[in-house]
């Protein structure tokens, strides 16, 4: 197997895939792109990523992206690093579940703040949608402080999810929630936060 | 193992599961919601699924939701029907991308159609969203038109990943989208409707 490269930008959600890497243990490449000054849409990167976005780990095999595929691909190919229950399909759905919650609705509603010009061109429309973020956030965080039943999103064994909810639960006090609400969140983030795979991939992405 | 209930609402992405459901040969109860009616938001449908929305598969180890997850735990859990390639870890991995890129990006897209509230509050803001549709649906419909390259989303092999293609490509021409310039998608949506899973399904979904 050689040598995979993610593909990541500072502040974004590829920070999970890029924890990931870390708590597994992987040898792989970091290329950082800085979306100030559209390195995502240079032919170069939409020659890898047609989409444009991050994350992309490029492997011998091809180019994956999306983060839920990421993060399983990710703890299927390091088993010993126990980051995804495999030999447990429910606990492994369930898994799938959170990440595919956090991909298509948390991330989506913090989408709404910066990147509105993807579902309406008119201005006013661009600002309503940044207004409302704080509210449709909070309701996520609602949701996911409610599941929240042990120190990890799985309960007693960490896994490929805590990475990706850290990365978004970092997101929220920029996004108007308050923390205060949601002292589970707080509590796994700051948890989270410790690991030195996590503190490692940190100071990487944003070095 | 009990009889699991699928929760579903016609005209939805809970179509995907249903399909899958037959696909796997599976012995379930299916619970059609009334979204016209607000059924969705009912306490007693609340209990079961506190997001108010479908699908939602009750089985005896709990209740999951999210498409991509229920789609590859029914595969999971009915290997003799082949639905997911779960021994290839990368052919999997391609799998949920792609289902992961419909929900995240391309349900997305389209529920701003009718579903703009969740993200703004100003009606001229949600008809600004309704607008732009066709446009977003296109672009869609153009990513996936160049990954379809084979009979099925994966090449080869059906998969789970096509009856969620077929769920979603059904929704675009009530989007917007000039089908004329998407051949490719238009003959996967033909060859997956004429699966008698597929017919079974869609049948009993709007009868």
């Amino acid at each position: 197997m050689s040598r995979w490269t993610l593909y990541t930008s500072p502040g974004s959600c590829a920070l999970a895939s890029h924890i990931a890497l870390r708590e597994a243990g992987a040898d792989f490449e970091l290329v950082k792109l800085d979306f100030g000054a559209g390195q995502q849409q240079s032919a170069a990167y939409l020659a890898i990523n047609p989409k444009g976005r991050v994350p992309a780990l490029v492997t011998d095999e091809g180019v994956l992206t999306e983060t839920p595929a990421l993060l399983a691909f990710i703890a299927q190919r390091h088993p010993r690093a126990s980051l995804a229950p495999v030999s447990d399909d429910f606990a492994y759905a369930r898994m799938q579940e959170f990440n595919s919650f956090l991909a298509s609705t948390v991330h989506v509603a913090h989408a709404h703040k910066r990147r509105g010009a993807r579902w309406a061109d008119d201005p006013a429309a661009i600002e309503a949608m940044r207004a409302k973020v704080p509210q449709s956030m909070t309701a996520c965080a609602q949701m996911i402080e409610e599941c929240l039943t042990g120190p990890w999103v799985l309960g007693e064994r960490y896994s490929v999810a805590d990475g990706y909810l850290y990365t978004i639960s970092g997101w929220l006090e920029g996004d108007g929630v308050d923390l205060a609400r949601f002292p589970r969140i707080v509590g796994h983030h700051q948890r989270v936060g410790e690991r030195p795979a996590v503190r490692q991939a940190v100071k990487e992405a944003s070095g």
